[in-house]
């Protein structure tokens, strides 16, 4: 099966259109279903622009790749350079979508980049949203659960800022910790800002860069495609 | 005339209201010129959250208050925190806009955060947009300019990947220099990235924690104000 796959040798570009659809959340709850059907698990990930989304999924692709079937799916304004290097430094497929300007994709754009991945004998594809604090989180895409990449250097008061984006996300990545000495960042006020926005967020501190702490992201991922797997 | 301003003791929270005006455009170009009969000054301040803008706003206000009648606008989607700091750390009259949720400040928005704030007698106005560096740039508030920071933990590459944000900008301050030798970033690099964006502009290294390079940014502000005002 993973034959398939593996014949995506280029970078796929996927210019993303519009969705004409009303009911996003209609739409969403369809498309879980579908993906259900397919037992095809869909992780949403979101972030400010520069936290270290790319890095995050590279190091962690690496520690997971020859236990899940995996893609990605790597959402842009305009550039392809998040694709190409997915592709490069884990030998995983991955698409780039191209939003043309959009500030966050809908079940209806996640779809649109799905139908250009194929699925079948895939465990898990990671959608790398478009970098903004925002938007994305307004919009389910359709993904089983949402996770949000925090740095260091963003500060620690984020969840106060961004209400929304912290509560609907079940797990909180605090990446660059290794420049925590040189940033006013506590991360356990962070924490406690966390747990007031979503009290079951998990809190995962890493450094993408040199790779501590995806071990635990990536334990955090093998866990729930499997716990997933064996729901009804 | 400062009197009319200092009486603005505590900090104003406004509940912006989402924009009836189908056409921003006009309306923006309306908003400038009824700020240029008055002889205001605005500026629109845009960024990534997390990347500096209420400590760089603190170092040039202290820098330029004695010089300029100037008073501030913080957007935030809910909390108070930043117009009460800039309230506290400069004595500068800051008014704090909530957009309950919005992405971004269209012309109409920023005129209901105007409307309470005392004009008469001031030289400048300026406004701390969203944290967000997608939406905020598609809409003209009706400033005079746009500014932005981007900073270092980001990546030089934010201009290939947020073209717009780029291009609509006469000047982008890349802030938290201070962390230079622990990122990969290439000030040159992010320079050239500008200029394919938009030749105009005017970068400037800097670090709001420090102060470094904020007097530049103050020389920028006094001057674009000065020449403005003997615009026709």
């Amino acid at each position: 099966m993973l034959t398939a796959i593996t014949t995506m040798d280029e970078v796929k570009v996927i210019e993303i259109k519009k969705s004409v659809f009303a009911n996003n959340d209609k739409d969403a709850a369809n498309l879980r279903r579908e993906l259900k059907g397919k037992g095809v698990y869909l992780l949403n990930l979101m972030s400010s622009p520069g936290s270290g989304k790319t890095t995050t999924l590279i190091q962690t692709l690496n520690r997971i790749k020859d236990k899940l079937r995996v893609a990605v799916m790597e959402a842009d304004i305009d550039s392809n350079v998040d694709a190409v290097k997915i592709k490069e430094a884990t030998g995983v497929p991955s698409v780039q979508l191209h939003t043309g300007g959009m500030c966050h994709l809908d079940a209806e754009m996640t779809r649109q980049g799905l139908d250009n991945v194929p699925l079948e004998g895939l465990d898990l594809v990671i959608l790398e949203n478009v970098g903004n604090l925002v938007c994305p989180a307004e919009f389910d895409t359709g993904a089983c659960r949402n996770a949000m990449i925090l740095s260091v250097p963003e500060g620690h008061d984020k969840p106060l800022k961004y209400p929304l984006m912290f509560s609907v996300c079940d797990l909180v990545l605090v990446n660059k910790i290794d420049v925590l000495p040189y940033f006013d960042f506590d991360l356990e006020k962070c924490r406690e800002y966390v747990r007031m926005r979503n009290p079951k967020a998990q809190v995962i501190p890493i450094c993408a860069k040199t790779g501590e702490g995806t071990d635990a992201f990536a334990a955090w991922l093998l866990q729930e495609v499997s716990a997933w797997k064996k729901e009804e």
